[in-house]
């Protein structure tokens, strides 16, 4: 099987979204991705303690791509060997009522993993520069004071938007938030294969929705945005990875393995050590023990 | 191995703690233990999913037990094979300055899981009729009108506090929470046992709180409050189930069959049907699909 390198994913350079790879060969039968999963995962729950214990760093997964593309299986299988404990998951959906009296990044602000947790994104503040750029008429309910009409949508608006999630990602990385970005990459294809298996089998057919047809009528404009939305925030420190997702097995590898890869790099994250204090008398908490 | 009989834990009638039992017997190898958790946690797994798709019910599963008890390690090995996405674990630790502007409930309702998902409360509001009962002056704290002095925390006050309990818990079960509430019972013994573990593993010793040695030494107690809040708030909607907890993987798999055993009782629990309106279009949507 081939080695994953995450240069192959990680957008430093900006991409042209039409010639990225929505297929990945890693020479690997699908037993064996799935054993590779399974061995990555282990290790990702094992570190997921460790970074718990050391209680400084929080971890966030930012899953992106359209209908079909994988994000909830992918969640499913790769964070299978977590404590339950140790990570959350969040599914974004159409903002409630509640959450259309904040600014948009406000539900996103108060769901970010504490220190020592995962915390998934699945689908994310991006849906601000993507579902609404594609609808601009969603960004009129926001109720922004300055944005009453469709001309108010610009590019300084959309400027000002890439901007301040920039700002965003980099104050939370900047206070011990470790943030991964994937982009499940997924061809027009493969879409409607999986869309049309969702009304082919009736054990699938409630997952169906008449408005994911209309939303796929739209594909190249929501490629446009994509494209343009990772080459504004991919960062540093929040970079985004494009993932192959025409194949599920192989995405839910590349993915498990970046996210190992990268947080092995962090050798500050470890238990923490005892208090000196307590250290100097644990023979004596011993004894007070042994005497009960 | 043994059946596990529900019965047998759970908390119908008055209890006497000092003779309920911290060990159980299922007549099987650890590694039978084992394999058999896998595959009851399997099966919770996949009624979960279900449960998710449903989107009526919540589940809430509240877990006691007094320091070493085996809360941390039972909630990483039952809920393994769940989605991520289907299951928040809260660890309620000391209430926060926020928390303590609101009253005890307020906290654990604001954290309750959402249709759909199991919640897992690791320590519950339980402790505000168990350490706060041990030590009345933490009351004194929750800056209560009528509460000013120690004198005010008597019979009749924490009456009121059981009654609000199982108001509280009769509301979410009667719009739609399933609930379950253990009680890992440990025996004095074996708390030592696995307290000085703590102290003797090097790895483990960043677990260790001199604190703990002082809340052992209120272990009657503390059994007493165990006892009582347990005989006051065990409900037929709400029950508490005994788990003999000295053997960690008799333990996990008791919780997990209980849970799944409770959970098959509700038939109506399945994936949702497609509106009828879609699905009379079916082919019509697969026809667009296929033209594309």
């Amino acid at each position: 099987m081939k080695s994953v390198h995450i240069k192959d994913f990680k957008v430093s350079e900006k991409i042209n979204i039409s010639t990225t790879k929505t297929t990945w060969n890693l020479e690997a039968s699908k037993a064996e991705l799935k054993d590779k999963l399974k061995n990555t995962r282990k290790e990702l729950g094992k570190l997921q303690d460790t970074l718990y214990a050391h209680g400084k760093y929080a971890v966030l997964v930012c899953l992106q791509g359209i209908d079909t593309a994988g994000k909830d299986s992918l969640i499913r299988e790769v964070f299978k060997d977590f404590n339950a404990r140790g990570v959350v998951v969040h599914s974004f959906k159409t903002p409630t009522s509640l959450e259309k009296r904040h600014d948009y990044l406000w539900r996103h602000y108060i769901a970010l993993p504490e220190r020592g947790k995962f915390g998934v994104f699945n689908r994310t503040h991006y849906e601000n520069v993507l579902v609404t750029r594609v609808h601009p008429n969603y960004i009129l309910g926001e109720n922004l004071p300055d944005v009453t009409n469709l001309d108010a949508i610009n590019d300084e608006f959309w400027d000002k938007r890439f901007q301040q999630i920039n700002d965003f990602e980099k104050t939370i990385h900047e206070n011990g938030t470790i943030i991964f970005k994937f982009f499940l990459n997924l061809s027009k294809d493969e879409q409607k294969h999986r869309q049309l298996r969702r009304l082919d089998k009736p054990e699938k057919n409630w997952k169906f929705s008449p408005g994911d047809l209309d939303e796929r009528e739209l594909w190249d404009e929501y490629q446009k945005c994509y494209e343009e939305a990772i080459n504004r925030t991919s960062k540093a420190n929040a970079p985004w990875y494009v993932i192959p997702a025409d194949d599920k097995n192989t995405a839910r590898v590349l993915v498990a393995e970046i996210m190992l890869q990268e947080l092995k790099k962090y050798k500050d994250i470890k238990e923490p050590e005892l208090d000196d204090a307590i250290k100097a008398k644990i023979s004596e908490y011993r004894q007070r023990l042994m005497n009960d």
